[in-house]
């Protein structure tokens, strides 16, 4: 931290700073310069309110050194995080799909659609069980029934599958159906939640706020990285922005500097980041090209009647259109698509 | 809702758009223009997804006409609501203040505050025993022994008490302790939280999420109406913009927004609204200035050693002070505190 | 400027970090802490990039420190700014309120306008003769012609009168007619234009700009101030958020965040920054309940049939409640109105 | 437009609604549904400010239907708009890059500039002469002497040039030197430089400003189209958002959106819309894969030097890199690059 005092300040002030910052445990560092004066706090204290200092007289700005050593920082493990999930590898050479539709909706239809997943490519199985939605009067999903379907669709069609954990109470039975939990966008930062996953040591993949900050998002993974769990994907799935034309901006941005600031794999989801369907394979080419390591996408048979997020689903022949486009993009930056 | 056709779009197209509706169990209002052909559904049909429609053949355009028949909408109960709570009367003329600080800390802390509360005219005390915070590493409340101290420092100075409910396993737990349950920002789309919160008759106050919208956030109300509690108080606390001198941007135009819109009461809170002390009094007076029925704002005796939020706490002085203010500015809007 | 090195970074690197801040022109300030080197780099250098210094190889980060001697800031200069136009001080104890149509239309509509203003207790007639509209089908302003007729009205009903300055080519023009020349939001870092204003001795209004942070906006005002032009009012006229409901989202609170920053007055501007009739008098209320020293708003005697903004135009008998509403506000915040 | 009344609204509201329109010069709709009386208004009547409607009595909701016949949009022409500028055609199959540094220096550094842009397939040369900046403190460019160089470079090294107009006084100075004129973030609503470059015929690359939505931006390109200047580019370069590790938050998504509603070539500026050098070949190679007809990066042989910018530009031996990768893109996507 660096307090910067204002200019030809008191020396009183300067010293009440200075106190205040050694009760809190701080190593002191003193500079006078001709204006002004900075006062270094060296030291480990995470949890610091930086207000407390800058409300403090005589202090001009107070400035908080971002710690490079959190479990999620790259600063902390240099080498790429690679998952390793019954032989499927994420963050690795390797870009890996994970399609399906928003909801389980039946027997049938989750079996239509994990077969053409896995003919064109996909590697993981997508769908929704429990469904949060934004109003009480819209299809809430099919709960446990909804798990069974996937894990047999999954079974059957040699797929992995993830789905998404809403609350607490639900984890200990998704988990028996999972290979993937989902944390959505929504629980981004339901603490509880994040501290439950941790204690787990079944890959969970953290969806982005829909506004939250990059540091933020990696400060949620440290919730589940402090619990023991090392196996997170992080997932950028669209910001919301002033711009209404897209249901969501996808932050594509977020993939070069979350590969620079953390060790951990990067997927996005170009469905819900944009919202229509012809936006998504433009935009999960561009995911591919900018360095994401996987997507995760929506892919209906009859997406016309889908319960939920039709109009965003991709047809099969769509999805196998985009995979072998994928395959050309994968390929230009070192990576591959099996 | 209207479905706007292109212009010069074959009749084959306008039919199966009409099909789609049919389907839907919408009535069919059509118009044929010089330009467009304009289709008319008529129905009670939430949870619709309109994009269903939007990719249709020769779709222009979809538009939603907003429903004003939800259980929170003025055109659904055209009274303001006054939610009675032993006596205090939240949304009707009196402007009601909650106040105390971010989280109980000690027996003492809590009733030194409690204290100054009542003397100064607050009516509830607040107080956070369950904390969620941005980074694992921070201070995480007392628990349930905070819930006793803060109903116990409530009791000896005769106010009402509301604290913060973060999780479906505390409700019944917080129920026991507290006058009105809180849904914090981050929980607003916790849509079992709101579910559960539902089945009680126990006022809960709702904040706003920092980026929800506000048709976003009487929709979430809706998941708490739905299960027959209608006493849904509802808080604005700032929400993300560009702007980052304050913690949050304070968007107290959404007070005249609500009450044009919804018959519930509306608070602000004027503390994480800004995130910074000599902000508060200002946006709490514009607050009441706007229309807003009451307050909720941090107040701590011993700010600079406050666990968390001190920098946003007022002084009991200035509490005083900022109860002074209000009331002149209550009475210039028709408004009084007791 | 402070710069942290990474940690255990080798010394030539920081070397490296040294010689660029030195062949910049800083002093330099060297604290080595357990983990980090944290260099302060002092001296007078506005205009430095400071990611220049961000991608040398071992930088963790280099923070800005705000330079508090702006000609804007109020380390600069204590003491408030009063502006004396013809006797009406603004900045001042008195809350001085502009108010008149969007554009002016014709003789008659600006004289029983202005009428109103003045009797009402409005102290400064506004009104459009140049409109930058954001489609060009829409109507375009009566240009020297309204400006004749604002200054008309103007000095018959002894007003001062503010109107908008949209290009360079158009300033001295504008000046003969205008006591005060507005600068619109769109034009905030019109800098040519800026610069232009700064070689005039004349009052100026500076519209924060939609998306412009409060650091922004004070920048901006530099460009007036620079070339001598210490006559500058700023107005806080909505920003842009996600929430569409209003308009744009008036950011009250930049307010007594100015207050704090600058010297400068400040007005808010309530009908812009919601675009609804019915959310202007709120939102005044709250401007003033907040702080602000004046106000800027629509009126128009037959909004129905106005060319532009009808929508957020008040009644002159709305105008009328809303002066008389204020008066007991600015007295609650030890202001008056006349 | 589509004005819906509230749910059993009396037929005198409904009649004055009417009326309304018909004197807006309306073709009137009627649709009375079992709740609403929809009133469909069809004609050709840019220019409307909706609020008009909104504000009457018994009006629930007006929804303005987007006007497809707009000189910019691809319902008024089918195919794309390809520009050819001496034999280099923007819009087509070729994805052209325009490349150069933030401003010119000297004759030196834009020619040894300009030969590494010519040398790894740049076909414009991009420099800025009149720099608009936030602050009033920094470089603001070489002006006249500038282009001279500028064009010299571009000559030489069989480049085309674009360069940046900042005010209308400089329209016909810059017109004379450039191949292309720009129009930066900041000008996009600047609306008498929109109107002046409309009458030319030369090319203009319109940027989106940084809190622009497509509409807006797309309406600002009118302003060109409207004056007979059919040569418009549009740019995007990043937007505001509450994200603050980039400079701006480029849009990819603006790509894909751009090429459903109209019919003009659109660019990215990855530079500009992330801020950071390590940064910018990631969103170069997301930006062709989503299908942008071009990019304009920004190259410099001695960054660490340069007067502005200098952090976000691409050494020449990174740009040769950059344009390998988007040879292999571009063919992904059915493009080329020559």
């Amino acid at each position: 931290m660096v307090v910067v005092m204002e200019p030809k300040v008191q020396e009183v002030k300067i010293q009440n700073v200075i106190e205040h910052l050694k009760e809190m445990g701080f190593e002191i560092h003193r500079s006078d310069g001709v204006t002004h004066t900075i006062i270094g706090a060296i030291g480990d204290k995470t949890g610091i309110d930086i207000r407390q200092l800058e409300i403090l007289e005589g202090v001009h700005e107070v400035i908080r050194i971002t710690d490079p050593n959190k479990l999620s920082s790259r600063s902390f493990k240099k080498e790429d995080t690679i998952i390793d999930i019954n032989g499927v590898k994420i963050g690795g050479d390797e870009v890996v799909v994970a399609a399906g539709p928003c909801a389980v909706e039946s027997r049938e239809q989750i079996s239509i659609i994990a077969k053409a997943v896995k003919k064109y490519g996909g590697k993981i199985l997508r769908g929704g069980a429990f469904k949060p939605r934004t109003s009480p009067y819209s299809f809430q999903g099919m709960g446990e029934t909804g798990l069974k379907l996937l894990r047999e669709a999954a079974t059957k069609h040699e797929l992995l599958m993830i789905t998404e954990v809403i609350d607490v109470s639900q984890i200990s039975l998704v988990s028996e159906y999972a290979d993937i939990l989902q944390i959505g966008a929504r629980n981004m930062q339901n603490f509880m939640l994040l501290a439950e996953v941790g204690k787990l040591r079944k890959p969970v993949l953290l969806k982005r706020g829909m506004s939250s900050t990059i540091k933020e998002w990696l400060m949620a993974s440290e919730y589940i990285l402090k619990g023991g769990n090392q196996n997170v994907i992080l997932c950028e799935r669209g910001i919301r922005t002033f711009e209404d034309y897209t249901r969501n901006t996808l932050d594509i941005s977020a993939v070069p500097v979350i590969k620079k600031l953390s060790h951990l794999p990067i997927f996005t989801d170009p469905s819900h980041g944009t919202g229509i369907r012809d936006k998504v394979i433009p935009m999960a080419r561009a995911s591919i090209a900018a360095g994401a390591d996987g997507l995760i996408v929506e892919v209906h048979h009859d997406p016309d009647h889908a319960k939920s997020d039709g109009a965003q689903s991709l047809y099969p022949e769509q999805f196998d259109e985009m995979m072998k486009e994928l395959q050309i993009i994968a390929k230009a930056v070192g990576r591959f698509i099996d």
